[in-house]
């Protein structure tokens, strides 16, 4: 499908201004820069005017004038984003949510909390560590919840708690015409008309702009442990996260990081690795004999598969330790690489076919002669490639393995993206995965935005 | 939105044969009968034939037939619905896929078993014990999955394991138009594109045929325990509920049973509880001196919450006793019922608002002179009133009862149906439910079944 853009103009700046403050709206090349670079590899963005709304209804009515307009809406969050999900391809406005980052109402009974979308995680959770509660996704940047909502946001304890999906209610979306809906329920269940919350998560705001949002919350785990194991071979690794799962022990993560880079933690971030396949787990108890039960299951599954260099522990220190490894095993990478940029790929997989995805990059890899590293959320099957590059070139290199990687992961049962969503990065991909399917998303995007101008060019691998 | 549809005739018949086979086919009297009732209240269907297709590609091609000849087509499970959901209502044909019952691959290793839709989830559950894996929501009766993933049907166990929803990867679905399409992904994590899984979970046969499935499995629990309590009110029954799940001890169960079904248990079925609030719960842990700190934790909140009569057990013949209690409720009230039927409601609410949802039940109960008994799923905040009458006239009163109890539910920020699914029976409050979003809805279903073919007349409050 193609869609008819109009350029943003100064009657156009004029007519929005009237709607959200002089104040809010900017078309300086400062705040354009800032708004048209995400934290990817892809092209900048070219958002003519960037607005910062303070309500929904300004939202809905800055949306209700550009659909009038023919003028493409591209929301903002914060940026942290690896697919240039939130960077206008094709000019008009930059909506930042920036200044619509109000905690609304804490439902601690009810174990719930709704936010405005502007507001950060990270902060949402300081926030909430009065009430014993917290919003379980994690992406590890300090991702708006807005963002984190419109690209399906998962992170290291998705395997215990879910994806950002799993954890919202309710929503208030502004639509392209201007019309304000809420969708979902404060019920936790609700079995009552077309699922249009799970529809709107995860469309990366090309169907729709989150200006409100009710969040799952779960209590602060009291007491967590950690395991790191190195494992002879992937599939003895994969076997070991098959068996820990089996046993119910319910792990709240579940890492893996592939040898090449756990020999280059031992080697230049002090870590006792072998180069080796290595896991790093965590559980949440409430007992802590659970925790030691748990702990001695996992060892016994690690040792039957020829592991070594088991760690376990309960201490807070030391476990915060264990995990400085993986927090830090991204910085690590870029420290040893001065000069060298990163493509992070972001596939997965059904877990039984872990062994066969990385058996398949391992391959290619050193068929081109090319670096990467590999870690990834073992316990969901997904896994990031890392590839460094330092010109054009060698991106083109990797980019050209990235997508081979993708169509393999597909072929294997799996999904383009585990977690990063596809902006415009993945968009290609999407005909191998969905098929005829995809026909049906373009039908439902073309009856919720006629005109396209909601993130035009992201999902669909055409303006959509 | 009113579409025309043509008389199901002789022509079609021979047809619709052609595709499923002479013998998949069926205008009998006696087959028309049982496939055009459910286990509700709600008057018969008006089904013309019956048709039993064996392959999805048979799904398919019905479809495309009665899509181009304007002949409405009602997906039929097992008839354990309760609010008419597979029920034809324009006549035409009733679509049973009883005969594509077949589990068709085990995936041990991923947690995942991939089956044909007319396949009973107790059946499933009965082939998956070797391999110690079970599907967790459990509505009671046996449904088929293809039913259960229709209705988003949920179940006792939904406050740790979830809905179906939450327990489904991959669909592959018919269209009204005879594409077939694959939805979802096997990988545990999926941002890619429209989430049109969840779209089609729960959308009750309206905008598709679910032809396979891809389930999530969770390990058999190895330690189970339960207790069971009487409280002063409702109040303090739901600060516990409250108190159990802030605790971080996560329920597999946490049922609900009001003073006066609770009376009636301990009079006529030999259960030792008070005419009080009563709560049942059950955990599931794999360490038994888990178990017992989570039962010792439990009895103290119900103790601090004045709470009487607490039993707790670790025993699985005790533990089966005291559940006893839950299954048998219903068949105890339909005995001491004797000439009367049951309307059975479905409500859910933020569990911070049971209290109030329940007084309101108790108070219009009362002032309309009737009898009313009320249990639920307290840790989802789902509710049902189970209202005996006797005819027409009783009947009337009751459905105006449950008018008036949905209203309130959604007031109170809740849902017209917690788990058995809109059907005819809720399909006139999901304009107060769902306000502008179900035009959104209408939008959606329109693309899918341009001339709604697909199970009229049912979620919309007119013929869809």
């Amino acid at each position: 499908m193609t869609h008819h853009f109009n350029p943003f103009t100064d009657a156009d700046g004029d007519a929005l201004r009237a709607i959200v403050g002089a104040d809010n709206l900017s078309t300086r090349g400062a705040d354009l820069d800032l708004h048209n670079r995400d934290q990817s590899r892809h092209p900048m963005g070219n958002a003519q005017a960037v607005l910062w709304p303070q309500t929904a209804e300004q939202v809905a009515a800055v949306l209700r004038y550009c659909n009038d307009h023919r003028i493409p809406v591209t929301p903002w969050g914060v940026g942290t984003s690896l697919e240039a999900n939130p960077l206008a391809r094709y000019g008009g406005v930059s909506l930042s949510l920036e200044k619509m980052a109000r905690i609304l109402e804490v439902h601690a009974d009810d174990f719930q909390v709704t936010v405005e979308p502007g507001i950060g995680h990270k902060d949402l959770n300081a926030q909430l560590a009065r009430y014993g509660l917290f919003f379980p996704p994690d992406p590890g940047a300090n991702a708006t919840i807005g963002g984190m909502l419109a690209n399906n946001a998962a992170g290291i304890r998705t395997v215990k708690y879910g994806a950002s999906k799993d954890n919202v209610l309710k929503m208030r979306v502004a639509l392209a015409d201007g019309r304000l809906i809420s969708v979902g329920s404060r019920s936790i269940k609700q079995s009552s008309g077309y699922d249009l919350l799970h529809l709107l998560v995860g469309s990366e705001g090309t169907l729709g702009v989150i200006t409100q949002a009710t969040l799952k919350l779960v209590p602060v785990p009291s007491l967590m442990s950690a395991v790191i194991a190195s494992f002879p071979s992937v599939q003895a690794a994969v076997e070991a996260v098959v068996a820990v799962r089996g046993s119910g022990l319910d792990p709240a993560a579940l890492e893996f990081i592939d040898a090449k880079q756990s020999a280059l933690l031992r080697d230049h971030a002090g870590v006792d690795l072998e180069e080796k396949p290595t896991l790093l787990m965590e559980f949440h108890a409430v007992l802590p004999a659970a925790l030691d039960y748990g702990l001695e299951q996992v060892r016994q599954i690690c040792e039957e598969l020829g592991a070594s260099r088991i760690k376990t522990t309960t201490d807070n220190a030391e476990r915060t330790k264990l995990w400085a490894v993986r927090h830090h095993a991204y910085e690590t990478l870029v420290r040893l690489h001065p000069g060298y940029t990163f493509l992070i790929d972001d596939v997965a997989v059904p877990i039984s076919q872990y062994p066969a995805l990385i058996g398949y990059v391992e391959e290619i890899v050193a068929q081109h002669g090319i670096r990467a590293y590999m870690k990834g959320h073992a316990g969901d099957g997904n896994i990031h490639c890392e590839f460094p590059y330092k010109n054009a070139e060698e991106l083109a290199v990797v980019e050209k393995i990235n997508d081979l990687i993708v169509t393999k992961a597909i072929e294997l049962g799996g999904t383009a993206t585990g977690e990063h969503g596809v902006g415009t990065g993945k968009a290609h991909h999407m005909p191998h995965e969905h098929g005829e399917a995809l026909e049906v998303m373009r039908g439902i995007k073309a009856t919720l935005d006629p005109n396209g101008i909601l993130n035009p060019g992201k999902i669909f691998p055409d303006v959509g």
